[in-house]
């Protein structure tokens, strides 16, 4: 049916893969083919370090694009980005910011700062169906399907300004999205009364349906919170808070020497909403989770912690120390009688290994280890979790829980293994998502790229093996196996899927709206000139009728600022005033043909009288 | 002066090379410790393939963006991304289209087309000072300065639409830079009278001053002017032309034969503008280029040419065929006798190989032989200018031109060899600049990125050594030596360039207009809150005093869709109503310290009574 006319007697690997895909002949023999034959084989197997030309990566890795606003899509272990997916910000290459349908969603936001993106799940692995985004500048969160690679709901977060850790549930599946909000705010910051008194702030901890992508409710909290995380049972969420003071300038946030890793309880949530124990504020039910409530305790911490990342045993959550050289392993089983009062909340911290100075993120190998980035040290530190149990029970002078050190390059942030946020942890890659890459590249001048260092872990020794520059900034990533996510993705869209899609060239006036219904078909758009007048309203439907992979059109309108991508089978409109009159050429801006030039239409814009 | 505290102990290779510089070794021994000992010697030795991790790539190239309105920066052979330099896009990540510094060069326009990136030139070689980009879109040409890396003008330019091929004087130095309008238009373009009478439409060939960015002057032409290229003696500039029919329509437009390579002639234009030969038309010195002037000549060449090159011996025009499958070789010391009427023009051909399906743009490797991107067949072809002169003026039945063929994955449009824009072509390293990638990444959805291939030409045999996906769309790169470049790359701005550059905080008011002056050094803004009230027309000015190389900061204000970076020493400024509000935190958005988190300050909006 896709005759693929344009490489013929060229596909190489994917084709033979979509084929075993076609012919049903599943996942065991498609892993097979690949990197993977079973998860502990390629355990056993020498690690792939390198993509020859024509070949295909292992895994795809999520990026977050920071305040690039956008999502990234690269290949590992190449390291190579093969898309870029705007998400909050305006993109110009897409359209995407440009086009009636993603302005809709925008909400005339053209900025935004992305740093979690997090995927669905089923039973504790990725499904490969959608990822999460949050907006920290503007607080908001976006969703994205896998099968397009395009952003498809974005949804403002009421009450929270600093949107920051975000993660989904992850069993038994994904049905809820919870954020949370690093800045504290007045719950009615409406600019009235006192709003200067930093004490009456709040902070909250969203849940988002993760279906019709609607707020179930917030739990309000009297301190900020920062990172997030879930457990692998359905039944807590995580957030760390590092102001724990309430303060508002930052020596009143670094006063207290503990803050809190605050633990939400879903079934306590999922009771109080059905016993109505809540506010209605702004419409959204607001329940509050001070200390002493039943949806929250609050796990006292070292000073200013950052991340914390769960085991993908289930069975720890591990918080970062930031400020304190340490990490903190709070046990998840302890927290069912912390939170019913029979052992105090501190109780359920199980470890605290001293691992070095600024640590921020942690990540596992599924063989029992953590990797921690160490932002003032540049590390990676290994070390091992049932170690630092054991050391935190029987302290042994001279001995640790760390295993080995990664110099990296320089500063880093986050870090991810591959699969390391599911219970499929692979212990094959991590990334270290560095800030600063100073010497490491050619100069670029005052605005440097960051730096992803990618390591392999699958050996007792952590292996430098790329620096790959980034753009600024990627603060976070997961690396989730081709064979989860491949099967999903789709070469073109849905014609019907759009409402407008244009089946018939057409030119319809209303007044001064003008309609015009639009095919484009290498090399040629459905209609040669369009004429319109001086202040018309107009209104373009493209639809891409092209049905061969990865032939995109463009349509760009000549002094307008107007430009668009339509992928094939996928239709994009845009409305504008006519406000320029004269001849504007139409042109595709996609190559798409070997008479790609040739496309074009004439836009004639009739002066007022 | 600059101690590097963050990276203490790490510094590696561009350390000991900065070292060099400062010490006034010079030029010769930093290329010795490169790659490059001289450009000779460098050709004998093995080519380096591979940059592992802390080394430094050979080569800067410089991209075009396409219809992202960007230009990006990446090393070679690496083929990684450095940079995305925004030019003519709303760029969320580092602020530009947010920022009034930038704002003010955008004309209210946040898209563009670039497909041609050129840099300055000084004998015939680059200097590494500035890079021009043109906008098919919205038709305005752009300069990069390349210490910085950064945009520093964009100007319009009118009766143009399609601007297109531009290309920078190579002798004696880069005076004027040449841009082509692709789509005719009317000259008056006011929507006034028989717009559709495509008869009378013209096109432009605009001469750009260099220095001041201003118009020189526009040839008129009664043709559309599409790929463009300067020759290596200051004398002459080349267009093709693909639509000589003057056609509206695609039918129309390959109605004809033959079409032009129109070639422009710089002393009768620089005379024909001291005789004050021309009409003034909106304020532009407008020459009438039309056939039989003594400023152009058209030679005739096979139908709907694309591309033209210039040899790096200066000696040959190469047109590349599009729909013919043929490359034009016009010799460029026989275009004199043509202007002064002693030959024909279409007597300054010397050579018309048939090279295969599809020939778009003819790059070189110093050593005469040309490589010649074929769309249709998706093969670069590589060909001897010398055997095809010889075979035109003596055909020999079977024998030919072609020397070596590799196929490409898939549909080439540009393609371009190391340094082959100059007299120093090196013929290292080519790349293909492939419109398709299809099955050679993870498939990542309708949308897929384009696929630069990188290929080693040093042998006698091209060999295929990379695959690098590449987001819509990099028409054209060039492929510069590090040893060009990086002596101008500075790691910080002059901080008193900005006029505005904030020593001392401070808040003013005026009515209803307030400015803020801010400092913001790691890991605190120079204030910790600003009250202002609604409606209040606020201005921000940040000036980064962080004297670290790579330690930029982002000042974002929550809800107000407002974000940016400010580089080290950088000052940048923006202007708003406050029209929410409320609480707004401003926070840092570029992570520059272990307490970056808490570097904000409380932006507090009074409402309205």
């Amino acid at each position: 049916m896709f005759d693929d006319r344009l490489s013929k007697g060229r596909r190489r690997g994917r084709a033979a893969l979509t084929a075993l895909v076609i012919a049903g002949v599943g996942a065991a023999l498609i892993a097979g083919s690949a990197f993977f034959p079973t998860l502990v084989e390629a355990k056993k197997k020498e690690l792939r370090t390198e993509v020859p030309p024509g070949e295909l990566d292992d895994y795809y890795g999520f990026f977050s694009g920071g305040h690039s606003g956008e999502v990234r899509v690269l290949g590992l272990p190449s390291m190579r980005l093969f898309k870029r997916i705007p998400v909050f910000n305006l993109d110009a290459g897409s359209g995407w910011g440009v086009t009636n349908e993603s302005k809709a969603m925008m909400g005339g936001l053209v900025t935004g700062d992305t740093h979690h993106a997090h995927a669905s799940y089923k039973d504790g692995t990725y499904d490969g169906k959608y990822l999460w985004i949050n907006d920290k500048a503007n607080n908001r969160l976006a969703r994205i399907r896998l099968d397009y690679m395009e952003t498809d709901t974005i949804i403002s977060i009421p009450h929270a300004q600093g949107v920051h850790g975000i993660f989904p549930q992850r069993y038994p599946q994904t049905d809820w999205v919870i954020l949370n909000s690093e800045f504290r705010t007045p719950l009615h910051n409406d600019g009235k009364g006192d709003i200067r008194d930093a004490a009456s702030y709040n902070g909250v901890h969203t849940v988002v349906d993760a279906h019709d992508m609607k707020i179930v409710c917030q739990v309000m909290v009297p301190c900020n919170l920062d990172l997030a995380a879930t457990d692998y049972q359905g039944k807590y969420s995580f957030a760390t808070s590092y102001n724990s003071e309430g303060g508002a300038t930052i020596s009143e946030m670094l006063a207290k020497d503990r803050d809190w890793l605050v633990v939400f309880d879903w079934d306590a949530i999922k009771d109080g909403l059905k016993k109505k124990d809540y506010k209605v504020v702004d419409g959204i039910k607001m329940l509050d989770g001070k200390p002493g409530s039943r949806y929250a305790i609050y796990v006292p911490v070292p000073k200013n912690p950052h991340g914390v990342n769960v085991s993908p045993d289930g069975k720890y959550a591990v918080c970062s120390g930031k400020v304190s050289p340490t990490a903190t392993v709070v046990a998840i089983d302890k927290l069912a009688d912390a939170f019913a009062g029979k052992i105090e909340p501190k109780d359920t911290i199980v470890a605290e290994p001293e691992i070095g100075l600024g640590p921020l993120h942690t990540t596992f190998d599924g063989r029992g280890n953590a990797y921690t980035s160490l932002f003032i040290d540049s590390q990676i530190v290994k070390w091992n979790i049932q170690k630092a149990i054991d050391l935190y029970k029987n302290p042994k002078k001279d001995d640790t829980a760390v295993v080995d050190r990664l110099d990296i390059s320089y500063q880093v942030g986050h870090t991810m293994a591959s699969m390391a946020e599911t219970k499929e942890a692979d212990g094959h890659f991590l990334v270290s998502l560095n800030k600063i890459s100073k010497d490491r590249f050619l100069n670029v001048g005052p605005l440097k790229p960051e730096n992803d260092q990618l390591v392999d872990i699958s050996g007792d020794k952590m292996r430098l093996l790329m620096d790959e520059p980034s753009y600024i900034e990627p603060h976070d990533c997961i690396i989730v196996r081709r064979d989860i996510v491949e099967p999903h993705v789709k070469d073109r869209a849905d014609m019907d899927e759009h409402p407008l899609a244009v089946h018939k060239n057409a030119i319809e006036r209303d007044g001064n709206k003008v309609t015009v219904h639009l095919t484009a078909n290498a090399p040629v758009y459905g209609m040669q000139e369009v004429e319109v007048n001086e202040g018309d309203e107009v209104t373009f439907i493209v639809t891409n009728h092209d049905e061969i992979p990865d032939l995109a059109h463009g349509f760009c309108i000549s002094d307008y600022g107007i430009n668009f991508v339509v992928g094939p089978f996928q239709t994009r409109s845009v409305t504008f005033v006519a406000n320029k009159p004269g001849l504007h050429w139409i042109y595709c801006t996609n190559f798409c043909h070997a008479l790609h030039l040739e496309m074009r239409l004439r836009l004639m814009v009739k002066a007022k009288a």
